[in-house]
């Protein structure tokens, strides 16, 4: 069963700003719990609070201990229909043992074994996949196979029918990225079983929505209005690639390209509207150049990045970690992010942004708001 | 300190869709627990329900039981700068026992003793305020002094200042409604202190706000841009009525006016938009004509109903209550929702509706979906 | 006949910046004209001067002169099928013997007779009336029936049908303001005739559109999507009176409610979107109160302007009238205008801004650019 | 000079719909006419079809004709500061000998003679250049150098600096299209001088804007804001060429890519909002496969298209020719538009339509609306 009622208790003590527990006020209290209320009074500190304060903790998951664990499972867990993926969530450890990454944010490491199918079904949950390494799998969304490969990106947005098959004879890895605890939260899931294999095998080097789509300012005119959410199914990693390294020399020729020395970013779009490519998740691309280190930057929205090459130094608050291809790691809201790095480092980025873009509620915060 | 690392369990048991227990795959979720991950396959079915399935409850607040308990804080419980307000929070029995009336919405009765100052502060929280009786209260809205009697809908959108004073010698509660729960999932919360008391005496029978915008269709040259909020800062109960009265009398005469028949229904607009009074709620007035059902409707997003006037029956899902004068009632995500109504009813609702909008999360289900 | 063939002539003179007119270049044009053909090199001047030029003529028309007019063709010119309307334009000295009041305007008097009908038709082009005497005439728009009263304005966006009768025994006279010109210069106008009489002989005190619209900030929940134009049908004298009054007596009391000191000024919206009551024409309202001077403003884009009350001095470029009610005259694009009023003046505008806005081609120049 | 003033004639004959030629009638017409009036019976055929009936001609320039005479222009004419530019327009035979090639749109040859400069300047005007044969010119907009080639697309919105260069030992022709027509009427026309040569000697293969925006789906974090015109300032006629391939493979292969069968079609778009280039006007490029026929379409404005490629038959309303590389033609608004051909077309399109679309005035008509 979903839902039991649970019992309310009043736990405020004779603390600060509390009026004196007198034997009145706990009977009064007393009544407040057996009628289901409690008072902004005894909550107001933790409810609000002057600035956001997470639950989430800053927190870094290995690559090197988590794509073991994932091998161990393609050899003792079965993919199939029932338990659909063979997902491997990051549990943040500041929110109470659930597969949540963040508040709103689901991140987790996927496996599929040469000629296994992941089966087709659909969710309102907004979804992408990201590529850090390996290939051989093709994810079908709507019968359109699309190759997954190192460094694309490919988003399925919510309500899309979608099963994964892998044609080669090697397991292939990748990140799953969801607006899962989102969704759950708010209570708008729905979700569909379809076929349990994927509608076609068919592996072409590009997708039907790459041929249609992948052509820069272009549009075809049998789709002209906008969409919530893009119909691009993968931004290929050659196309990521030379953007940042356009803006870093465009940089170094002395024009205005990065968004600070040495940082070039892109954020990937929807064609159709130039926006984020899901109503509920943002995912940008970020290079740092050689002997770079990031200004500090709080944003209000939780975040996870993934090393998708070099190496460096994150700092989030007040805990840094040495970090290398695959680490990833969460910037829970409001935390101060920055990055240091001597060799280089490419870090793909996911957050919630758009929700609060959409709903009024976005903030950010950098040095230069201080002057 | 708000955060705790909390530990990871994996409660799977060996039921549908799960693989067999060996001592390997004990083994494997031992390591997923300690590098805090949890597979998807164990908790799918809770996470991703083929429709929403809410924790929170259907219930009912009676009035009767609240006003009591509200005038009993009056007494016992003072009213000043850390509590801020004498406000007491619905709790919902499915919501583990805090101040959540929805898992969006907050939802509160408070009350104001004769020469009273509810302190003056600002916070993200979008917030509003309806009156089921009496009067006597301002609300300041950034020294705007606004006038509080039965009827009346005051919105007052995120981060602007407010403080409340009664002028009279009579106690006055009323209903606040905020996206707190919202906002605090999402960590977005911002908070500031103001002066301890309002910056006015001033009660004017209209606020400067209502002067400048409560003109229907006009404008003022002096503010052209959209607002994400609505500047108007009082719904008189006069205008309100009317306009319901209007529904219904041109449905007598034979005209399209109401949504299903006996049932009018006014939304709360920002005249800067036309859309909602603010970006995260909703907000509503229903009338029903007496003799009147309603056709039972599932909507993603939760609601939160306050009785204005008349009696009836209400049903969500499998619960039904006799409802009358200020009783407050709780409609979780994608439940059903049936009035029936005798004598007529007059019914205020709050929802978190244009969050699920904005996002294109939403769905509504009607009786003629399924035709 | 719609268009017939017109011969090119390259008319440059040897002029400034012009080449020499030699033989071979005067054959050259010659060629031109016969391929039909013209030279950037000898139009720039005219086609793209440094700041708008327009062939429109300040001008004004006199109330008491127009109205006789009026009045005679009442006696002389039947109304109905085929002219559809007794209406007479206004024919801006400037632009051809053409009835264009502005380039893009068009600005006429109707005039009906005890007991006649305008019969109905419907067209593309987007149209109002505004009232500044008389009253007795309802406007059948869509079937609902709209009465017509001093200082009403009575929106009508293109496509709807629509009709007028005058049901009393005197005659009545208004100003009609469409985007004639506008539709006409771009091709894009659709016209359709409907009965010979409107659909209904009820005269009530309010439409159907205002017992469902005019509620300040409310919104029937039938009518829940953005609208192109306003569904409101009245926008009535009792409102922007009282609108206009408060600004000034806000601004009295200390506030920011004018746009300059003494000038007050509301604008017609529509209520689904906060935006211009029609996608071409946007309509104000404004007040100047005794002994005010409003600085000088130039915008892109033409305006008409309606004296409804008092009088003054109008300036537009080098040219002043002195104003009383009734009087009619046009601002050009870009040309300054000014007002005075020493015993206050009531002004009714209508302008083509919406046009210049959503094509991004909208500047307005105040004094405070200049420092 | 700008404006004189013009008298007032009406000619109405004494004909359908006319009131009968009295004394009395003519006196008052007489009356009109000294007091600047027009009345709308005698003009309402003219003003208010029942559907446009544009004064601008279906009309086919060619190429083989155009080119010569800009090439002796290239002898006769210098170009520099005063004329601006060596442009030659078409001047629609319907629209009075003006320099129009439709009521809104220009369309022009320009010539850049070996080592030329066409001085900077900027204007409101928004301007792009289509490329059907040549190379050799950089047209540098505010200082960024954009090279021009066949099938090239570069657009260059309004209040931009720009200027253009012939870096090569042979002279270049391409096309201009500007909405000079539209702001001339509309008097929304600024103009400003920039310095004589262009800043920059630079020619790149490609300029700074697509190395920051060209790149399918992804966006600079430096641009984040929505923008009115697109930031591209050139559509390279490889991606144009294979997007319009891959649609029509799509189509053999049988899936929905092709508006009509054979019929492959893209839209420039801007990157920032997936919508038009510019907010006044739409381009498009047309590929037809061989032995393709289009069904007929009429829309409200007008359209220039110049033949890219290939050979086909066109016909507007009642006027048919034989078309091939560089022809360019005009379809005035709602005139029916068919193409057929045997060996294929490829063809370059521009309108008007995002006039109407903004303000809700547009409309279209294929076969499918008479089932």
């Amino acid at each position: 069963m979903q839902s039991t009622s649970s019992p309310v208790r009043i736990t405020a003590s004779e603390g600060e700003n509390q009026p004196e527990r007198t034997p009145e006020l706990a009977a009064l209290y007393r009544g407040f719990e057996s009628e289901l209320l409690i008072p902004l009074w005894t909550e107001i500190g933790d409810l609000m609070p002057s600035a956001p304060r997470s639950k989430a903790l800053p927190h870094l998951w290995r690559w090197e201990r988590l794509l073991p664990m994932a091998e161990r499972a393609g050899e003792l867990v079965p993919v199939g229909r029932g338990g659909e993926r063979r997902a491997i969530a990051l549990a943040n450890p500041g929110l109470g043992g659930r597969p949540f990454a963040t508040p709103t944010l689901w991140a987790a490491i996927q496996y599929l074994n040469p000629g296994e199918d992941a089966p087709v079904h659909r969710h309102t949950q907004n979804a992408f996949r990201f590529v850090v390494e390996g290939e051989g799998v093709w994810t079908v969304v709507n019968g359109d196979p699309v190759a997954m490969r190192r460094g694309d990106f490919l988003p399925q947005a919510g309500w899309n029918w979608h099963g994964h098959h892998n044609i080669t004879d090697h397991p292939m890895a990748w990140i799953d990225g969801l607006d899962i605890p989102f969704q759950y939260f708010t209570d708008s899931t729905f979700f569909e079983f379809g076929p349990d294999e994927v509608e076609t095998r068919e592996a072409p080097e590009r997708s039907r929505s790459e041929r249609l789509w992948a052509h820069p300012g272009l549009r075809p005119l049998t789709h002209l209005e906008p969409a919530p959410a893009t119909p691009l199914l993968a931004y290929r990693w050659e196309h990521t690639d030379r953007a940042l390294a356009e803006q870093l020399a465009l940089e170094a020729e002395g024009y205005h390209a990065t968004i600070e020395p040495g940082h070039a970013a892109v954020r990937f779009t929807n064609p159709t509207t130039g926006g984020d490519i899901m109503p509920t998740m943002r995912t940008e691309f970020h290079r740092l150049a050689p002997d770079t280190a990031t200004a500090p930057v709080r944003e209000v929205g939780s975040s996870v990045y993934q090393v998708f090459d070099g190496t460096g130094e994150v700092t989030v608050a007040d805990v840094s970690w040495q970090v290398s291809r695959g680490d990833l790691f969460v910037v829970p809201s409001w935390q101060p992010l920055t990055v240091t790095t001597d060799r280089g480092l490419d870090l793909f980025r996911f957050s919630d942004t758009p929700i609060a873009e959409r709903l009024h509620l976005h903030r950010t915060h950098t040095p230069e708001d201080n002057r």
